[in-house]
């Protein structure tokens, strides 16, 4: 994936989705000395969209240089049809890892501290000794040995947590891992059964969707579940079996593949579950602009930014 | 603190309180090579006594050499009666720091990432998105700056919190703190007010009786209060005051001065409070054997071991 060219980039027009609020947009103008045009605009000539979603009609048009994405994920966005092949993208990725990593240990650690069980027990007015557990020398299994899942494994291993990396491409072992195992290998199956806690970073591509079905659920042997990746790479009947029969310990859902679930979603009747809406590793407004200046200036030296999305793969 | 002679320690008889489980006994007999003996029999002769509190009758018992406590905190022992001068005191510290600084980061996490509030949605079928607040740069005052502070510390700082030590007696800066100041300094208050957490590892003695009281609380701006030390350190009516003025966020509290607390004990009733019942640490079996192991090592080298309490100090 190439960067646009410098002549039609210096002559691009700043589009902004209605999305992007106006602290956010008085940023973009300033990092690209342009003024931003809102996006129901029909551009002329070659342009630049910083938003969540490309119109349609934009999508087609050819002077589509390089298209921003104000979230981490693209999915959506390359689901909506082809990608056309001379457009940039790239993303907001932002202290997403970060943010991910401290939603994951928080709620590792308040199972491990009984939180929920204490706050209960304050609002009766009882006072009685609840077991903690150490997360120390336990196994974490981390699905994603991106950027995302290296910030979860490498917080985590604050905790002395053992933290095992699954990945789809053999490679050097990222920061924050003790090892990393093939995707589909006897590795990654004995790992699973000996994982207290399994935690999925994993984007949604062809390669992915109920990527965690009876397979992996019934490899566990009472593991913890915690999805910060997609909604639809796990098969929810396979999940709502595996917590039936005791494989699963417990899950924590911040993604599901109905979003928003309604009130009659089973995922809320599910054993031993929560599900938090979506509310993990929010990208904030300081992340957007962040992340959208390096990239500006990268493709001002004509490098393609380390935040470009390979729209093939679709991470 | 001198170690016992080793001559009455080769005679001495080994003493375990009903407290002490039989497999911690076995332990204790392996490493001392002699048979544990139920506490109520009365010693003739040396012994070492292992368990939670001393019997007044065997205080005054000539032949008591060494006492070591099963528990970290040693102050309702020393509270008792004035400590026998000849007699060692060792206290069973296990893996408290990192029991602690779990306990610690599990509470600050939960409230960052609304644990409690997602838990209570969930229950309601409700999908809504929640905000979450990153730990990173805020800034965490911690009172105490040995062993356990030390490690609650270096927990904090691997959400990228900044960690202030609060100390009372000037000295190298210790692992896991960026600053240390000292107690009742202009820089400690500066510290309450920046502070996002103030976390006390305090233990009892008569210098930290009610060391947090209204001149503490009212310099904090909004600060939320963790106790995992001991709970007569804090002035409640001056929290309650606090946590009703707002100068104090929010409290969790594993301590409070009259434990255990009674259905009737206004603590249950502070407004943005958890009370966990002195759960925060408790020291395991295999804590007890090891602890106990590496004094008898140090003293059958005829060394003070490093778990001996200063019984002038409180610990």
């Amino acid at each position: 994936m190439m960067p646009p060219h410098p002549d039609p980039l210096a002559r691009a027009r700043l589009l902004t989705s209605p999305s992007v609020g106006p602290a956010v947009v008085r940023e973009l103008e300033r990092i690209t000395g342009r003024p931003a045009v809102p996006a129901y605009t029909t551009p002329g000539g070659p342009f630049v969209y910083v938003g969540d979603m490309l119109p349609e009609a934009l999508r087609a048009a050819p002077g589509l240089l390089w298209f921003h994405s104000v979230n981490a994920g693209t999915d959506a966005l390359l689901a909506a049809g082809p990608w056309p092949e001379e457009a940039l993208l790239t993303r907001t990725v932002g202290r997403m890892g970060e943010r991910i990593a401290q939603y994951t240990l928080a709620w590792v650690l308040a199972e491990c501290q009984s939180v929920p069980e204490h706050t209960a027990q304050h609002s009766r007015s009882e006072w009685r000794r609840l077991p903690s557990e150490l997360a120390a020398g336990r196994t974490a299994v981390i699905h994603g040995t991106g950027h995302i899942g290296s910030a979860v494994a490498g917080l985590l291993r604050a905790c002395s947590v053992r933290t095992v990396g699954v990945g789809r491409t053999p490679r050097a072992v990222p920061a924050g891992f003790d090892r990393v195992v093939m995707a589909g290998s006897d590795e990654e199956t004995v790992a699973l059964a000996d994982a207290r806690w399994v935690v999925s970073t994993l984007p949604l591509t062809s390669a992915t969707e109920r990527f965690f079905g009876t397979a992996r659920f019934s490899a566990m042997r009472g593991a913890g579940f915690v999805n910060v990746g997609r909604g639809a790479t796990v098969d929810m009947a396979a999940l709502e079996a595996a917590l039936h029969s005791g494989s699963v310990r417990r899950a924590v859902l911040d993604v599901l593949p109905d979003e928003p679930a309604g009130p009659g979603d089973r995922a809320w009747r599910l054993p031993r579950t929560v599900v938090t809406s979506h509310s993990a590793g929010i990208t904030a407004d300081e992340d957007v602009v962040a992340d959208f200046e390096s990239c500006w200036e990268a493709v001002a030296e004509g490098r393609t930014p380390p935040l470009a999305v390979d729209t093939r793969r679709g991470y």
